[in-house]
């Protein structure tokens, strides 16, 4: 897996990668990028929403995807940090679903190279779904009689249920749960009346100051582009003396030098979207920012070692709020029946 | 509250009951019965439906009603025992939601008299919701900004976020959580085809053994006509010398004694709707039994003295899956985004 470390290529690389040449913003497209060997398929996307919404991949049975991703909502779960079976803490906030399929990398550190990868890791996370192991997990689910045919419908008669196709499965869901249409995609999309005077103030305030160097992209997250896989990182904080650092205890933590050890990786982080952030505090990996102005405030010091006016904060608030929604309205899923013995 | 010892009632009761007089077969009505104080409106039902999937209702914002009343699946949790905050299990199975409104009073044993009452007793419950008290409850969703225009659009504009409305909602959603139209149903409205010989035949066992004198009317849990709030009780187990009362430990819990601590409520127990059983395993108050046949023999052994021989059991069990379903289709609700120190 090829590794950006984002702020210096970004800024090498903006106009190659916007829209439209001379600027960086790029409205949501209408449709995820999906992998030639996943291809959505209404059977598979129907299969992929069950199984994302079942508890009975969890070792309780309490626990499912939409648990902490709960797509009624802003696609988290509203904590600091998430709580998975047997009342355990997570260590991380959860990031939202929506538009995740948008992303290069998943996870707060990028470990996961795609969404069928992601979509793994949490079943057999201790403190997430606590499964033993994967094999576990999809037996459990071959228990269930009423699966047999959705996997079927999906993937073809034979064997069918397998913990890949299950990936496949909430994957190719999850490709379905975006947000193009908000405030902003209508302006860059050029309606210019679909944003306020203060939110264009914020746009301008938001480029101006460097923001969009690391939060570009039709989602914020990295430039257009990049292929998935190909974590797009940033050092965070990369300020260690602001006064933030301590006050949310942002350093505690290395990001993706936990999970690999290596010394480059300290304190680097996949650059979270800036999507739908009115739907998903509390805020940065730890959840320890309350509000979105604060976070702003916190940005400013930590990554451009600038203290914000409340004039500027304000005004890139309003244009960030302007890049939430429209939630697409989703039908329940139907689950088969459990078998009794099943859970104990 | 009066209260209805099920037993001999029933035997006299059920020819009054009867819509068609000499049979003790009703159909599921296409709406369930409400309260004059709390008649259903679109906005008073889709903010149940809101109130009814949102987890912040709970301590640590993980736990809401769908939790262990999964309305995509069977309206329980799949599980012998709940598990609510914390990791806690609760002492008795999740009754199904699915056509509670049907029935004379809630809980396993009975004492709440009302859906409206029943909302409220979860919340507060430390091993389910776990919040301190109903105030607390319902000054963490006032503090949800987005919650305030459909308490209004449901309640009318002033003081609408109370938790009796709350609870209102909650019922008056729960009233459209009903299944008309299974293949029991269409048969007793006439369709002559709707059930297989053999379901016919367990029908037939159904009444001849006596099962239908407590599992008689619409929800097979009770006569039709009883006044809500009016708990159709009956003892369980009446033979305690069954070998399945050791087996599966079903006289431990005392039923409605553990509430009122009155002699005469000793092993006292709300008879349950025999309704969607295919989709609410595992069975009893305890959870203890694991398949549908094996809790028709347990039934037979511990209500009626009997050993019901395989051919009953099967012929029974027939008959008892053509009490399932349809689901109706669902949307999604779409909840409210949440301020960032609302929980911790």
């Amino acid at each position: 897996m090829k590794i950006i470390a984002g702020f210096f290529l970004a800024i090498l690389a903006l106009p190659a990668f916007a829209a439209d040449p001379g600027t960086p913003w790029q409205s949501l497209p209408l449709k995820a990028p999906e992998p030639k060997d996943n291809l959505a398929t209404p059977a598979k996307v129907e299969l992929g929403k069950m199984l994302y919404f079942d508890p009975r991949f969890s070792e309780t049975g309490t626990v499912s995807c939409f648990s902490c991703h709960n797509v009624m909502e802003g696609g988290d779960d509203h904590r600091p940090t998430s709580i998975g079976v047997h009342g355990q803490k997570g260590g991380r906030n959860a990031p939202t679903v929506w538009n995740a399929a948008f992303l290069s990398s998943q996870f707060w550190d990028g470990r996961a190279g795609t969404l069928e990868d992601q979509a793994k890791g949490p079943v057999t996370n201790p403190v997430e779904m606590g499964m033993k192991d994967l094999q576990s997990a999809i037996d459990r689910i071959g228990r269930i009689p009423g699966y047999r045919q959705p996997f079927e419908a999906a993937f073809g008669s034979g064997d069918a249920i397998t913990i890949g196709n299950a990936a496949k499965a909430i994957a190719a869901y999850e490709r379905t749960l975006i947000t193009p249409g908000s405030a902003y995609d209508r302006f860059v999309s050029g309606n210019k009346t679909a944003l306020t005077e203060q939110q264009i103030a914020g746009m301008k305030q938001f480029q101006a100051l460097g923001c969009v160097a690391c939060h570009q992209g039709p989602a914020f997250a990295g430039p257009v582009g990049l292929p998935t896989g190909t974590p797009f990182l940033m050092k965070f904080p990369m300020f260690p003396a602001s006064p933030y650092v301590a006050t949310y205890d942002l350093a505690k933590d290395q990001g993706r030098f936990e999970s690999t050890g290596k010394e480059s990786d300290r304190h680097m982080w996949r650059v979270p979207t800036l999507r739908n952030l009115v739907y998903t505090a509390p805020y940065m990996h730890n959840g320890a920012v309350k509000t979105i102005p604060e976070a702003v405030r916190v940005m400013g010091s930590t990554q451009l070692n600038r203290t914000l006016s409340d004039q500027e904060v304000n005004d890139i608030v309003a244009f960030l709020e302007s890049l939430t929604g429209p939630f697409p309205t989703q039908a329940m899923p139907k689950l088969p029946p459990t078998p009794g013995d099943l859970l104990q």
